[in-house]
């Protein structure tokens, strides 16, 4: 009988560029041209518009990923997915994660639920589709591939979905206009009714959908970043202009696997809600000692944290004021700050946290999503 | 027999010149005229050279305070400390704690230790002074002078010194340049050879001569921001070229204080280390469950937290490289991340956070000074 | 028979509370309380939502006000029409321009055109009106009255109106949507979509309509930030929540005016057009030598320029890109920009320069608004 | 009889890797891989120590030079000078300018003077030289080396030295400190104080020493950074902390010089003096009408215009105050400022505006070089 056994490595990066933590786990054998299936990671830079440390880093990935594998860089989107999060404010070390799938033959596949992976691209997106119903029905629909791809059934078993979908351009603006249709926003910004925000939220709305997180009744146009009971406890998402296409990756824990890791995930409940980040890594299995994760088990056992760091929409923070919405570096400082929350709990500053925008349907209203990996 | 009694009370301000909550004080009988002491607070703004929240927060609070204590508004220095540290980014409420201080007749003044305060003015401060041994020295015997002031012998039993010198104007420069004397800088910044940072580095080494946590005989110009391993666990200081002599607040614990108040102190090991924060509030007085805090103390008995949030001088965190020091508004970030730092832990957002600056003799290197006020 | 007499005073401002240059051109008689009817200034600060210092001008220039007027504070904007823009970033001056107005008999008023101002309140503007058709009559029908209430009957003697109008606010949108109402945006900023952006460009539009610069059946909702076609040339607007009506001041020049003031202005082809520049000081009468202004008309008789620096949409200048719109300080970038353009043509920095916003109905698409002010 | 005939075409960079431009020269003969002698750009990104547009343009530029002149990528260095300014906040086009240099035989080159260019490398320079006479002299004899490389004997006919020297960095400084050498500072930054800043300067007085502009008696390490009176008119310097060479380019007018360009300058009086941005002009041979530059030359004639825009030590502009040493990110804003007023004047945005740092011995107080090329 066929069976996953995924595994992950995280290596930091010294520049935008350096591959030379990828080029030692190759050379160790630990990550293989025909088991690397997906490389996520966040890069030094802005983390805006003017990301040159971002744009750079995929360049050199992809070229090492080429050189790696054995393909052309043009190839290389089909065999290895990437998810780089620019930006790395305050505490959170540029680094890369690899993941590596590889199908095993085994007997006795066992009954523990174990580390899967799977991968879907979506249909084509209009530029019209941008935001609305129409992305948010291509990405469920992928993400239900791609959960089978995972050999996941149970919604309940998927802990993180991260979504690339295309956002809007001047350019497919213009194609949509032309033909007669209307865009979700001629913001292009990931500001509060930017065509970035309405995509990465519409992707979030279409895994909470898969997953029967939110009803299909629930759903239309005009709920998305309106209604913010509606929301995905598990959804990462990102949107690029660039795009036609939508790509998720799903992990989960499934019965039969032969990895050595499991998933978990938790959501926080505020913006300083350690608590909630602690509930993450208890979710993955590691242990704690009184309220705290064992020292030894976070050294040795955790693999790596995804976590977005949302800006809420409020004010208030248990009842306080904070200025946060209107520091002009909001963007900036919300992302800094999850990876403080973050860090502050897990000891190491080497955490993907993607952020700095403001309200979503990528977790609760105020609150983030934490995901944690662990070796068992 | 005499005792002192002191008290600290929190409000938030919802503007830069709000004072409701003062007025709210005042009128419930909670602050005094006669018992005001200290305004000790974190107002909105840049936090920054253009910080006009901080200046507007200083003009409408001394007003106030005038007319609260029944003075004009060019008196209310004498009778009133201000510490206002201007810059509320990420999740710190812009907020002031007044302190009040009455001198009460006990008869049985008891042996627990108790919050003390104690405050004095140094003597003028030349330029010449500024981040040298002279305005150390100054700082060192006004410390010890406010130690008196509290009633304080013992250093250990000081958890907080808070100290305001002058800093370098251009018009300073120029008359001590005049009188054939040198300044220690010409950068009238907060930046690594920043006037600003020297002066504030020379108030922390004054008081830490003060509490004999560095020795004279380590002391000399050359020191000043360049030996780090001298430095104190309590000082925190800030300075403006705007005055001409240093102020000292002291807070402590006494025997034979009739507070209901006691004071704790602890640093942080690194930037992320929010054990270092924990052991602040188990320093404090406060119960923990486990590994963390309990939740009714914290309610009920947590009453303020002060803290610092330099940024460290290194690009490495527990053995992982960060970007922080090349970050371009690392200013603000290193000061939010520092309230997240302390807000993950307390779960409220009212902290006194300061900080921003690279490298301090506040705190060990790396590190920042945690102190907490706790109900008994 | 009855005529206006307007003049027009700059002042620097050393901090945004500094009343002294107001107070001395008081003393001086310059300005005496029944004449001043309008304070426009730009106050150092931000210039964004954490701007304080704006706000503590606004604040103490009310206060200086109901004192020099011998009014209460409440009552002042009945009786002086105030404009502060906020951010001050490069080089433009802090400073306020008064600007006063009395009613002379003539008995031979002359055929010379001369400066002339009005004022008018609109009609309330409800949330639902904000950056729609409602907003934009309302602020056309506004400027008929203060073009009435200045004397002017013809459009082509309008140089320059200012217009204030309300934006949303969290409150309103509340408001309107709890009525069954829509609004225009739920971003607040001053983005692309924001509703502050929506309301400034309605009030242009609503300045175009009533000077005939467009047509009525070319206006509907739709084309508010869309066509961008539609645009007046002598209109600067500002929007803000707090605000319940919209004001409006217009500047012109009027047969049988008594000022020894002209008002002049043109718009700018592109963001680096200095000619533009200088086709508004010779429309308001400037004498040129050569291409450039004569050097003692520009000492001695230039009073004041007023322009906008809005950002323009696309990243072509003159067929080469530029960064600007990912620039991501723009909004500060872009004011700065419009300042140095002033400021380098007059040889001046008490220039008021407001901007930094995307695309505007304020000026023809990538242009801005220049309008100036000289002694005859 | 051999002379030199030199060359200049500019062409714009739509991303920071951007070659095409650079290919198009190629594929035209333009530029040969024997007669390319340097690239000298503005390269896109913060222009800060994040800056990884700049590192990317540097590295694709390398390898694109290496290809084209077919040597390995590290000898690159020794056949073309890169001098790659980052940042091109506001109006300043990404660009880069390609130098060629060809030696032709001329039976009668002619007295006309037309553009030479020179180059030299330094004597290596040790940490404890950075911002000291050590570096001031050596680059005074690196800089009469590439006159003598230009075939330039008379410092008049010089109009831009373009230097790149060694900063400090962490390791260059212990290493320094371990020899029992001092360093000129530990600030690492471009800032008052800054290592950055006083390498920049060094190399600019050195420049100034070997063209006479400043005499050798009045040099010691004390005037660096303090004495502005003493400066070059023509020198545009960088640091970095990873060279131990200086490199100097040398760019005047050479009687015998085949070229078909000429190069002048001028600098300007303060910050918004336009009209020096025209006498650089001027300097340059281009034709004028009445006070402004005639369009058909500035299109035809004007190759390239290199100018500085360092931000004023004062804060009064023609006895106005301006905030930009407060305003908090002024480096940009001091950068894009220069870029408006340059742009202003030349109609075009491919600018050569380095700067942004505060005060500099690279021009007169105040005041700015700008220097332009023509073709004859």
């Amino acid at each position: 009988m066929k069976a996953q056994k995924v595994d992950m490595f995280v290596v930091p990066m010294a520049t935008p560029s350096d591959t030379t933590g990828l080029q030692k786990l190759a050379e160790s054998g630990k990550i293989k041209p025909d088991t690397l299936v997906a490389l996520v990671g966040k890069t030094e830079g802005t983390g805006q518009h003017d990301d040159w440390g971002r744009v750079w880093a995929d360049v050199a990935l992809r070229e090492w990923t080429a050189k790696f594998v054995g393909i052309p860089v043009g190839e290389v989107a089909q065999r290895v997915i990437f998810v780089l999060s620019g930006g790395c404010p305050g505490v959170i070390t540029p680094h890369i994660a690899a993941v590596t799938r590889e199908v095993v033959d085994v007997s006795d596949p066992g009954e523990e639920k174990r580390l899967v992976v799977g991968r879907a691209g979506s249909e084509p997106m209009a530029p019209e589709d941008v935001g609305r119903m129409g992305q948010i029905r291509k990405v469920a629909e992928a993400t239900k591939r791609a959960m089978k791809d995972a050999g996941l059934t149970e919604p309940g078993d998927v802990h993180l979905v991260m979504v690339k979908v295309p956002g809007l351009t001047v350019a497919t603006i213009r194609d949509a206009e032309s033909r007669g249709q209307t865009v979700v926003s001629h913001d292009l910004t990931f500001g509060p009714e930017g065509a970035g925000s309405y995509a990465n939220d519409a992707a979030a709305l279409g895994v909470a959908l898969a997953l029967g997180e939110v009803k299909e009744s629930a759903l239309s146009d005009s709920v998305v970043r309106r209604d913010w009971d509606l929301y995905s406890e598990v959804a990462m998402t990102s949107s690029g202009g660039e795009k036609r296409h939508g790509e998720v990756v799903v992990f989960g824990n499934a019965a039969g696997s032969q990895s050595a890791l499991q998933i978990g995930h938790a959501v926080t409940r505020d913006f300083i809600d350690a608590e909630g980040v602690r509930k993450a890594l208890r979710s993955a299995g590691l242990h704690f000692n009184g309220g705290l994760p064992d020292d030894n088990d976070m050294a040795q056992r955790l693999v790596h944290v995804f976590a977005k760091s949302v800006i809420p929409g409020s004010d208030q923070i248990r009842g306080n004021r904070i200025t946060l919405l209107d520091d002009t570096d909001a963007y900036q400082i919300g992302k800094a700050l999850g990876g403080m929350l973050i860090a502050s709990v897990t000891g190491r500053t080497t955490n993907y946290v993607s952020g700095g925008e403001r309200n979503s349907h990528q977790g609760p209203p105020g609150g983030n999503i934490i995901a944690a990996v662990a070796r068992v």
